[in-house]
This record gives C-alpha cells, structure tokens and sequence, in this order.
C-alpha cells in the first residue's frame, strides 16, 4: 500500500506556518499541511453575542470557515451565490469554533469575542483539520498582542489545540490523509486533542465501510502521535513569531 | 452519581415506536425514546439528484430533520422564519442520511430517491439518535411496502442500523442522556452503529471538560450495549407491523 | 351523487381531539377531521410583538402553519427548502390567527404572546379548517392551564370558534369536502364562525365556476350546521381533558 | 352615519381609467377610485409555467401586486429590502390571478402566460379591488391587441371581472371604504363578480367584531349594486381605448 | 449619422415634470425624457441610519431604484422574485444617492432621513440620469413642503443638480440616447452635474470600444451644455408647482 | 501637502505580483499595492451563461469581488452572513468583469467562461485597481496555459488593461491613494486603461466636493502616468512566470 507521495502511514505531511500573514487581525497564519493551505485570522470584537446573558462573565469566541472558489480541482461556486452557508462549511466553523474554545478560560476575555476566520487557499485534504491547527496558533498570536497591548489581566488560553485526520484505507490505519487518499478511504476520522492529551472531538464517518473497535484504537493511536508532532510545530512557530521570525 | 429517572448508567430510557403513524409515506414510525419523540417518514420520489452523474448506477437516499416549534419548554422559532436551517440542524440531517445509506445497497433503489423526514415532535435529550433509530425502522417498512409492490427486485438494506448517546456525567459514563442530564454533561457523544457490529459515526463532543482514552473506551462499551438492545426492539417493530400491529 | 365516503351531504366526517399530545405547549391537541389530522399547539411568550406600540394594553396571538413533508401523497418539498413561506400557508396563517383573535379580550392576555403552531401530520382536504378548530381546543386548553398557574387574572376567552368548508359539487352544495371531493368541486368555501352564531371569515373561491346568490346562501346553511356540530365536540374535548382524559 | 366625503352608503368613489399609460404592456390602465390608484398593466410571455404537464392544452394568467414605498402616508419599506414578499401582497395576487382567470377560457391562449402586474401608486383603501377592477380593463386591450396582432384565434374572454369592498360601519353597511372608513369598519369584505352576476370571490373577515347572516346579505346586496356601475364603467373605457381615447 | 428621432447630436430628448404625481410624499414627480418615464419621490422619515453615530449631526439621504416589470418591451422579472435586488439597480440607487447628497447641507435635515423612491414607469434609455434629474425636483418640493410646516430651521439645498448621458456612436459623441442608441453605442457615460458647474459623477463604461482623451472631453462638453438646460428646466418646474401648476 | 508615506503626487506604491499563488486556478496572482493585498483567480469551465443564446459564438469572463473579514482594521462580517452581495461588492465585480472583457476577442474563448476571483487579503485604499491590474496578469497566465494546453485556437487577449485611483487632495491631484488619503480626499476616481491608451472606465465620486474640468483634466493625466507604469510591470510579471520566476 504505497501512499501517492511515498509517505509512510503514521508520518505528517510537510507543515509550515507563515504568522503575520494577514496586516489588520490581531493575529494571522498561513498554514500549510502538504498542499492544503488555510489561512486562519483571529480578529478582536468588543461585545458579545446577543444570545449571552447580560450577567454572564464569559467573553466568546465564534469561528467562520468557507473556501475560496479557486480552492479546488474543479471551481466552487461560492455559497454566498446560493445566498446560504453550506451544511459542510457551518459543520466545520461549529468543529472549529468548540475547539478553540476548549482552550480558553472564556471569563478571561472580559467582555470581548474572538472571530476566527478561517478561509482556505488551497484544498488537498484535511482543510478542517489544518483550520484548527492554524487557528490554534493564531489565537495564541492574537492573544499574545492583547496581553502587550494591556487588553488581558490573566492569560486565558490554558492548553493547545490540534487536530489532524486519520482514516482507513485497505483496511490499515494511514495518517493524515491528502485529498487523493480521502476519496479512497473507507473511513474519514477527525481527531482533535489538547496538550494534556484529551480528546475534544473524535469524529468519525464511514459512509463506505464501516468500522470495528479495534480499528477505530488503531486509528486513535496514530492521530494522538501526529497530534503531539503538530504541538511542537506549533511552539516552534508561535515563538519563532514572538522572536520576529515570520 | 443518580439519574433524574433513577436509571442505572447503562439502562436506556423506554422506548416504543408507533408504526404507520403518517399515511401517506411509505413508511413511518413515531419513535420515543422517554420523553422523546420523533416522527421518522421515509418518501419514494423518482429520480436521483441533479449532482449524481446520469450514469451512476444508484438511487439516492436524503434526510431532512427539523423540530417542530413546540418541541422545546420555551417554544422555538421555526429555522423558516430566518429563512434558512440552522447549522445544528443541517450537522443532524447529514448524519441521518449518512447512517441510513450505510445500511443500504443503493444500486438496488433502481434510479429512485428516499426522502427521510424526522420531524421532532417532543424533545427531551438525544433526538438525533432517536431519529437514526426510528427511520432505521421506518426505512423497513418502506422497503417491505416497495417490495410488495414489484418496485424491487432485490433486497437492498443489508444490515440494522441505530444510534445513541452516551456522555461523562462526573467523570463517569453514562446512556442514554436526557436533556437534563445532557446539559450537566461534560462530553456528549452519539454513536451510531450496524448490526454487524460495526461504527457508522462516532461524534464524541467535549467543550467542556475534554475526556481521556480510557473514558472513551468505557463510553463506547456502554454504547454498544445500548445499540444492542435497540436492534433487538427494532426488530420486534418490524415484525410487529408486517404482522399488523401498529 | 354520491361522497366517496357515502356521507351524505350536510354530515362532518369523524372528529377526534387528543388532547395534551405535545408536552412542552400550555396546549396542544392533534385534531382529525377524517383523514385529516393537524397538531395545534399553543406556546406562551413574554412580550409583544415589537410593532404593537408601548402604550398598547393588548397582548397577542399570531398562528404559524405548515404542512410535514409526508402529509400528501407526492412529498411536498419543505418551504425552508426555498427558504420562504409559500403564499398558501402564509394566507392560511393569517386565517388561524384573526379567527382565533375573534374569540379574544386581548387585553387579558396581559403583555403575552400566544404563538399557536398548526402543523398537517396528514392531508386530506380541510387542513386549515381543521386548524382552526383544533387551535380553538388548545387555546382553551392553554388558557385553563395559565389560569390555574394564576398568570391570568380575568377568563379572556368569550367564545368559541371553529371552520368547517363547504363546497359546490355538480351543482349541490356538500359539508366537509376531503381532498377528492375538493379537487372535483366548482367552488371552495371556507367558513369560520364563533359560538355566537356570527362569521369570522367567509372565503368563498371559485375559479372553475362562479356561484350565484343562492348557491352561496345554501353553502353557509351548510356550514353552520357543520360548525355547531363542531362546537359540541370541542366542548367535550375540553371538557374530557379538564377531567384528565387524552 | 356621515362617511368622509359625504357619499351615500351605497355609493362609490369617483372612478376613473386612464389607458394605455405604461407603453410597452400589451395592455395597461392607470385605474383610480377615489384617491386609491392602481397601475395595472398585461404582458404577453411565451411559454406557460413549469407545473404544468407538457400537455396541458391551457395557457396560464398569473398576477402580481406590489405597493410603492409612497403610496401610504408612512413611507412602506420595500419588501425587496425583507427578501420576501408579504403576506399580504401574497394573498393580494393570488386572488387577483383567480379573479382574473375566471374571466378567460385558458385554452385558447395558446401556450402563452399573461403577467398582470399591479402596482399601487396612492393607497387609500381598496387597492385590491382596484387592482381587480383595472386589470380587468388591462386584460381586455391586452386580448384586443393580441387579437389584432393574430396572435389569437379565438376570443378568450367569457366575461367582463370586477371588485368592491364593502363594510359595517356603526352596523350599517357602507360601500367601497376608504382608508379612514376602513380603519374603523368592523368587518371588511371584498367582494368579486363577473359580469354574469355570479360571485368568483367573497372574502369577508372580522377580527374586531363578527357579523351575522342577515348583515351578510345586505353587504352582498351593496356589493352587487356597485360592481354592476363597475361593469358599465369598464366597458365605456375599453370602447374608449378602442376609440383611441386615452 | 442620423438619429432615430431626427434629433442633433447636442440635442436632449423633450422634457417633461409632472409635480405632485403621487400623494403622499412631501415631494414627487413624474419625469418625462423622451419615452422614458421615472416616478421619483421623497418621503421624510425620523431618525438617521443605525451606521451613524449617535453624536453625528448629520440627517441622511437614501436613494431606491427599481423598474417597474412593465418598463421594457420585455417583461423583466421583479428584482423581488429573486430576493435579491440585482447589481444594477444596487450600483444606481447608490449614483441617486450621492449625487443628491451632493446638493445638500445634511446638517440641516435635523436628524431626518429623507427618502427617494425612483421606480422607472417606462424605460427608454437614460433611466438613472431621469432618476436623478427628477428627484433633484422632488427634492426640492420636500423640502419647500417642510419649509411651510416649520420642520427646517434653514434651507439645506445649496445647489441643484441634473445628469445626462453622452455616448460614442460611430467615432462621434451624441447627447442624451435613446435605448436603441444606447444598445448600439460604443461608450455609456453617465455626467453628474451641480448648478455651480462642477462635476458630481462620471461614469464613463466601454465594454465594446474603448475611447480616447479627446473623445472624452469632447463628450463632458455636450453633456455640460444638456445638463444646464436640464437646470432651467428644473427651475421652471420647481417655480410652476410653488405657483400651483402641476 | 506631505502624503503619510512621503511619496510624491504622481508616485504610484511600490507593486508586487506573486504569481501562482493560488495552485489550483489556470492563472492566479497575489498583487500588493503598497499594503493592499489582492489574491486574483481566473478559472476554466465549460459552458457559458445561461442568458446567451445558443447561436452566439463568443465565450465569456464574468468576475467575482470580495473582502476577507480581516482585510480591514475592523473585521468586516462576511456578506454570506447576510445572505445577499453588498451594492459595493456587485459595483466592484462588474467593473472587474467589464474591464477584463475589454481585452479579450470573446469568439476565442470557444465556449467556455473564465472566472475572475478577486479576494482582498488586506485592504488599505485601491482595491478594486489592484483587482483589475492583477487580474489582468492572472488572465494571461490562464490564457499562456490554456494555448499550452491546446485548449485556444488563437490568441484572445488583444491588449493589457490596468486600474489605478486619483483623487484631489486639498485641492490638488494624487495618485494610488491609500485609504488614509482617500478618506480625507475631496474626489475618488477610478480610471481603467489598456494598453492601447483608451479608457474603458472613468469614474470619477465627489460626494463631499465637486470638482471642475480643469481638476478632472489633471486627474486623467496623472492617472495614464501611473497606468503606463503597471503595464510595464504587469509585463515583467508575466514574463518573470513564464521564465519560471514567482
């Protein structure tokens, strides 16, 4: 079973964060997993949503996903066009939106929301996976500028977040999977975890084939190790950005 | 740790289903499970969708979920008056029609399209699982019905198909959630499995408190337990109304 | 000329009331006329709509009504599909909530809004009719229930209210029309009147072939037979279901 | 009982007919009753709607109502700027289509859809029956110009169409209200004839106080009286236009 | 080169202002240029924009546009029937807009918004320029009108202001086209002009030929000299409704 | 008059293309104009708009305008949300459209239509000039590869096309203003120019002051400046891609 681009099963595609990408967020990244690419700003708001209790002392964060119509193979036609979000894409913000907020002390915002938008350049796979690992870092760049700027009392963000897919293909457990091997697989499992190793969302679907116990641990395993790998990653650039390094 | 029912962790609520409760489909069932229940309508209409290419050889198989406005203690405002679904409703139809195609040889539907509606009719915790578990039943009927009318030549549903909810409450799992229980939770997670034993969809959503491997492992035993029992009263409703009980 | 189902001509089909069908309205009740069901439900909400002044000592009472997808023989897509209300149902909204406003002192509603939800389960002609008289059981139902809660002070409603149609079919006027007799007949007349034995609403429609003076005085004749029955029904559904019969 | 402008009970407003105003329909009539004008205009298109069976023989006549943002006293929000259109204009169209099909023998339009399109330019109640009773004399040059441009081969008009509303005011019925007589009226009824003294539409509704059978018969009475001065009045500016007098 | 109408290159099409066309409005005027016809009224609303901050001392002016189905020799859809108004009316009613702002003092409207409704009765070519040429009149009478009440404390309107279009046809540049000039043209220049001689918009488009800078100065030139008829034409309009002439 | 980044009047920002930034789309380019960021897509598909007719030999280029949310110092909610383009938006894309179809032979493009996506990375001033002048690279590059790829017969692109701003600032001409400028600036024109020298757009806005022929004459002059400038570097752009440079 030789995957398109000779990548052994359990290994990552090629990562790399561009931060700063975007002038006007208060932090921005171009992140790149293989061929994926997604940019994820994390903008300011005083207010919270209307829905939020005048008495509550959370601020919020609210994430938003769509592609770019040049994204893919075949153009999309925007979803403004229909005038209505897609299911896939309010799916994915909702995805997006639940994992970031597993990081947060929410209380710590004072008042304020996050927006995260996450706008994908390039789709080869994964792009909701790449959302949140990108986001992840921007949210820490963007909290990082509040705290300089006096906008924070207390550092809110109490863990990373990451996520990665994991599927099945010929029945073996492959990690993160390109857009060529996701329309081959019988399984398509996204995984997100924090840094102290829990799980925020395991979401897997398999329309095709389905899957036993054993598989689905088979499947746990791997993404819990290129998880751990896309932390370091993402230390390494949220520092290489503090440092000035783009 | 007690139940507001007084259950033990691994009972689920009581449930029954109504078979033929709408005329016109050619297969429907008001499904509760507790205090919640749902109307599951499976509707033949000719033709597959515009996207499926004229030479695929499949029919088609969609769901729709919606809850009517006085589901909820505080009534809800129809997703019609926004004037589109909402994400969380769009999330739960994808869901449906996802499980219920994987109990399906959609080559055998012979160029036809199965509209499934799930309508809520009382919610009280778990209306997505009660949904899959429902149409699960009421897809039965309606492939008996096609059968008897010659619109089949072979039998295309291969396997049962069911769903439930399981969740952490106090770090412990538990079945089965009613909506009480469902907003104390920390994780929430619905399984939807086949009667061959295998996962359809594992969604395990922890926003506020992430859970561990072990944690997991012990929420997805108590799932199949559940799913277990499900077949079994599915299959009593099958029988039950080919042999003319409502 | 003889009713597909031998009625004569001035009978009302079967009428059942189950009351308390939907559990979280004040009040609800799935209504048959026939083969014709429709659950009314009546929610109670704080506030006014905001187009009614501050000053406005009234409260309020709006309808919605919609038919499930798998009420008429062909599915009918959803109208959220299109993402408006169609004009039918937005016509037929507007109906339920002026007639069951008629048997309203607004006033005693004290800054509330009633939301009445009439939704077809199945449809077999007289649906909007069978809403008005079955919203009529649960407003009086919600009503009691605020009552008892003390959320009422002075009994608001003055009267009773039901809708029967009527119709012209070869010439002769017939109560009650189900959807195949409504198909064939010249003209379709929907009546609503109050226990005082005075109209609401007169709707008379004949595009096939207009009626004469006498024609229309011999239809409402018709109809006011048909809605004293009616009358009689729904004091014994209130009246069962105060003595905590379904 | 003295009405505004001094009218008898059984009177109507001043009715004028201005022809041929908008150039490019195939017909057009700016009608006035009173201080109500209504621009009604008939546009010929090819082709007949998609719901209808490739062989049904029938053309189709289809209408539209809108109100300009001035025509009342309050400036009226477009309902482009909501998305939707009204419920009201809604079922302001839907009758004016029936009333106006009443007129016609379908089946020798030949294939082709008549828009009748009618936009209030000053609303001072009654703007529905003026959209009738002008669309009524729009629809007649339309047919007289198809004819002259053989685009027909039989005359499809069977007979002359036009409305009133009539009211209680005080108890005592009054014909044609204008908006300040409306407001008060307690029941408003709308009233639509062809000119073989048979009903199309009767639509009488009371929210504020219901009506019984004997004032019914005397506000049909008035209504007759006044549809019929209707009738001459739309035949002297059909001849009128024929006569090439605007 | 000869013009349809015989008319010179440097000559406008007869113009024409009907004053007091719709009631309501405090102003409106029925603009006739050539064969196109533009109803324009002002409408005085309270209140500003939610966009503008509550220390603004500004009113505001808005503009709407929209054709009336009938306008053209095609019937055109109603922008509503798609939900949507389309690109070009959007980009006109935004032209309106500002070229009216441009005469005014917006201090002085004392937190009022005014309305302008354009809605195109028959279109010849020119539409938007009519548009804006008329509601410089309709303008200016709402504001007389709200003079008289005592609703302004000082004149707000220090200019007038008129448009005109100018195009290429055949290398040469003409005044003022018709839409069968228009369609044949090579350039569509839109010339927005104030009474002191300055230029409040050019919008010069040539999707089939591009033009040259002597052409374009050679079209501002004609369209000067047509807009300072089009002033003269206003003032007599303005002084003839002041004087009671309609 | 010092500008904020000290340039002089006739001085255009510095200007980057960084082709093929996008990897799926024939041709894409990323143009930064100073600190505006314009991500430009041109995309092939097959077939043309549904309004041309069958027999009409030409293809056709239609464009696409957006705004990030994180373009501008204020997050700007995505117009999806509000389910309906911006009047700026729709203004913008049918610039783009207009100005790029100016430069093609519509009849080479055989029957297919090319997409512009114009998606503002970072917005400050200039962005519908850089979309045009990007998109102009990005045209050729898609049309370089499709003539590669056999896909062309002949050459369609007949001359470059490029954009950029002018406005008065204190009364004197300014080139590419940035949007500090802008807001101040009394005039914003927008002039769109090929390679020929012959406009194909000039619009010029002064909502806030008039402006005279002379301004406009010195406007135009410094706006064929600039242009000239960005056709050279258009050209070294294109050339730097096809030598293989990004």
């Amino acid at each position: 079973m030789v995957r398109p681009d000779q990548r052994r099963p359990e290994h990552l595609r090629p990562v790399t964060f561009q931060t700063g990408f975007q002038k006007a967020p208060a932090g921005s990244v171009l992140i790149g997993m293989g061929n994926t690419r997604v940019l994820c700003a994390v903008s300011v708001v005083e207010g919270v949503p209307r829905w939020m209790k005048p008495d509550d002392p959370r601020g919020w964060l609210t994430a938003e996903y769509q592609m770019l119509p040049g994204a893919t193979a075949d153009r999309a036609p925007r979803e403004l066009t229909r005038g209505q979000i897609s299911g896939r894409s309010s799916e994915i913000q909702r995805l997006v939106g639940r994992s970031l907020r597993a990081t947060l002390d929410l209380t710590r915002l004072r008042g304020r929301t996050l927006y995260v938008d996450c706008d994908v350049i390039d789709a080869d796979g994964g792009t909701r996976c790449a959302a949140v690992t990108g986001a992840g870092v921007a949210l820490e760049l963007a909290l990082l500028k509040m705290l300089a700027a006096g906008a924070l009392r207390d550092w809110p963000m109490t863990r990373q977040v990451a996520a990665v897919s994991v599927g099945l293909s010929g029945g073996e457990p492959v990690l993160d999977l390109c857009y060529a091997e996701d329309c081959q697989a019988d399984v398509d499992m996204n995984v997100v975890m924090t840094s102290n190793g829990q799980f925020v969302e395991v979401q897997g679907t398999a329309e095709q084939a389905p899957f036993d116990r054993a598989q689905m641990d088979r499947m746990l395993t791997l993404a819990e190790g290129g998880i751990r790998e896309l932390f370091r990653l993402q230390r390494e650039a949220v520092e290489g950005a503090a440092a000035g390094r783009p």
